[in-house]
């Protein structure tokens, strides 16, 4: 296909297709005459995974271009892939070895990690991200203790196993980046939304009028 | 005691404290001179709510005047209070009714919302949040269906019923409202991180080295 039909297809402008070929995230296609080229589907799979990164994950192109020299080294094996991708993407948080309450927040969250047996990397950063959120908690005057851990534990270990069930080690990476990158940013938008969703449920069941009551569901404000 | 000691106590500056005090935020002390007052635990109980909504909740004091004054109308119920709390936090998406797409996604999270049962209110800030990441997950062409969503419903739903089972009718509405604003901003961001390492973990398991490999636990640059 043309670059036109390239970009009618993505979704995305000529010239942004273009910026693209010139920071060396797309392959070049095959030329057809000095100012022509022909694209094919990889190029567009590439565009789709590149969008959605730029997209979803608000990646900065530095960081794109990193996940797809990845994409591209084919000893790559598919788990480092998928770190590279997860690594990449945010909220990332400082870690502040000069505060002592951060280093011990931190070895809570390294000893959990060892309790449960999970297999994760040192320097992954959701280590750091967990360490700042027990911090945040302890400061307010909320303790971390397992128990009240062990809900969250067992749905984010129940989750990741049903997202990582659908990806195979045959399938394309490009795909298997993408449904991972999706999974990860977008599933976890609606994992909030849910969670504030059922909350509102459970308090309407327990401190709300009965369902029989003279409005079945308030609002807040009453409505 | 004094506000000098509430300051201690509460970790907020005497300058912090005359400003809730002048709009309102912090009831007035009990007047023991011309120019001091003694204040009790309730005001230092009230500052640390502040500063949860504050520092958590990142809230401007518009919204947390609109919770404190929830919290002291006693005809309230604690549904409600909590709602009031709960829809005041972030984040916030825009209704985009002109939006034929947006529209079709808000259709899908009231039928979805339907279809479980749940009591929420039509006007619940947490379906447009959804309808938001439905609407994107749609555009990259990840279709939304029900036995994709089951594993985030599960999870959502016992994550908040374990929630909402710490908050009793009858205890302090000040400290259930603290609680819930805790689990609902941090705990978020609990699952979010313990989300992340699941992923790896899972991923080590069946993409990584077996456990007997040369390195144990791979990060994504190898090490």
């Amino acid at each position: 296909m043309k670059i036109s039909e390239l970009s009618d297809r993505s979704g995305l402008t000529v010239q942004t297709i273009k910026f693209y070929l010139r920071e060396g995230l797309l392959p070049k296609g095959t030329a057809t005459a000095a100012t022509r080229a022909e694209y094919d589907d990889r190029h567009l799979q590439r565009l789709r995974l590149i969008r959605a990164l730029r997209e979803v994950g608000d990646l900065p192109v530095a960081a794109i271009t990193r996940i797809v020299s990845a994409l591209d080294d084919e000893k790559m094996e598919l788990h480092d892939l998928l770190g590279t991708a997860q690594y990449a993407l945010g909220p990332h948080v400082e870690s502040r070895a000069d505060d002592g309450d951060w280093r011990a927040a931190r070895q809570d969250v390294d000893a959990l990690m060892a309790e449960l047996g999970w297999r994760v990397a040192p320097d992954a950063p959701a280590r750091d991200l967990l360490a700042q959120t027990f911090l945040a908690l302890r400061r307010l005057g909320f303790p971390i203790v397992l128990t009240e851990l062990r809900p969250y534990i067992e749905a984010a270990a129940a989750i990741s196993a049903h997202e990582l069930a659908k990806v195979t080690a045959d399938a394309p990476r490009e795909r298997a980046l993408q449904g991972l990158l999706v999974t990860t940013v977008l599933y976890e938008q609606v994992l909030i939304a849910l969670h504030r969703l059922a909350q509102e449920d459970v308090s309407a069941r327990r401190f709300g009028d009965g369902p029989h009551g003279p409005h079945s569901s308030p609002g807040p404000d009453g409505s």
